[in-house]
């Protein structure tokens, strides 16, 4: 299958939850099963003959040829996802007082990248933006860590997220960064109305440049010796702060 | 390297981080660098140096035929590090009226039980309960996925951790399990004192057994289709909810 413009516009996707989100999602073209896979599947299936989804019946080394580990023995063709840029994030949100875009300065690893945009989903995160380059590609084992909520979010690509945080500002959003180095705890920062929350890279955190762009750099405490968060969970802890500020919730004792 | 028990007590562990912790910790006997690595060593080389550690330049493939990808060159034969048991973490806050404990009931992959440790240490938990089987063991796989924070944790093994249960509760704990079908949300229910707090495993949470035993059951409010989260973004959220109502934390406006 290849689009217009040469390039192929259909993409493998692999496990349970990638492949059934994707038929929800309506991008399944072809489903492709174990000849060994007999469980587990009956939602899958009835989902699949229901929308008229051609069904391949393969033989297991189909998928630990082209699969890591946590295949599940199931996979599909699926048209490409389309991404979207942050303007069209921006149009989305024109008439919200609060909302909350995330933005990765190069996140690398794709199961880092994968759990983010599953508590993005979760957590009610209306837009991720990610750069173009040095950042961890739309892949299957991204949207196999994402456990299917790469479907439901909206994710926008940029060739700098440079651009994407001066377009924010424009439109009223506060750019809170989150860094190790934070001034602040994030508990002691308002996180209400609209905001851009940027994640920094595994290695290297927040590029200086961006973070020179920020109103707000805060951090999450840290307790121990070795002070570092893996940055899905660091992603976790600021998402589900912000949604915490924003119902008004605090337990009173 | 075998004791007593006709059984090593040496085992490998891989990765900057894992290395330099340990040696921090005392528990390296060998170091391990590839011949071909020059960079970022420097602070692991004068810690070895000081610490007379022995150090063996070797073959890149040793690295690559032991360790997956990430190994970044370098590992360390290391003594393996005692674990305790519940009584043990018991001794251990005797005297304190406020402490927090995570019971993991069968989190089975390595890398989330890693990122949990990894949370639990930088977010102050004061032990990490979890079972002999069933359960993702102490492997080199999990100890690099917690960024070396695995030295700084106390863990105690049980064969079951409803016993361990059982113990805490006989010491004025509170368990509370988190699960997507909890009664309440976590930000409505008082964390403090003593908090026994189990995460279930990536799969099935918790199971149904061990549920009966909790006192309550919260949740992480879910806002999208999906709805659900990576066990160790999971385990940080509640981990840094505890901690927030610790220390008293909630931004007013």
């Amino acid at each position: 299958m290849t689009g217009q413009n040469g390039r192929s516009d259909s993409e493998f996707i692999y496990g349970i939850n990638p492949v059934k989100e994707a038929l929800k999602a309506g991008r399944v073209r072809e489903l492709y099963i174990s000849s060994s896979r007999k469980k587990g599947l009956n939602e899958i299936l009835q989902l699949s003959k229901e929308l008229n989804i051609p069904l391949r019946i393969v033989e297991e080394r189909f998928f630990s040829s082209r699969f890591p580990k946590g295949h599940q023995s199931i996979g599909a063709l699926v048209r490409k996802k389309r991404l979207t840029d942050t303007a069209g994030l921006l149009k989305k949100v024109s008439d919200r007082s609060s909302c909350l875009f995330l933005l990765l300065d190069e996140v690398e690893d794709t199961r880092n990248f994968g759990a983010i945009l599953r508590v993005a989903e979760a957590g009610g995160v209306d837009g991720v933006i990610i750069q173009r380059r040095r950042q961890a590609g739309i892949t299957p084992d991204v949207v196999k860590a994402s456990a299917g909520a790469f479907e439901y979010v909206d994710i926008a690509e940029e060739n700098n997220i440079k651009y994407a945080i001066n377009l924010l500002k424009e439109e009223g959003f506060r750019l809170i960064a989150l860094e190790a180095e934070g001034e602040k705890l994030l508990w002691d920062v308002e996180l209400r109305g609209r905001i851009g929350l940027i994640i920094g890279s595994e290695g290297r955190g927040i590029r200086e440049t961006v973070l020179r762009l920020a109103d707000e750099i805060i951090k999450i405490p840290m307790l121990g010796k070795v002070n570092s968060l893996n940055v899905s969970v660091a992603a976790g802890i600021a998402i589900y702060e912000v949604l915490r500020q924003k119902t008004g919730r605090s337990h009173e004792s």
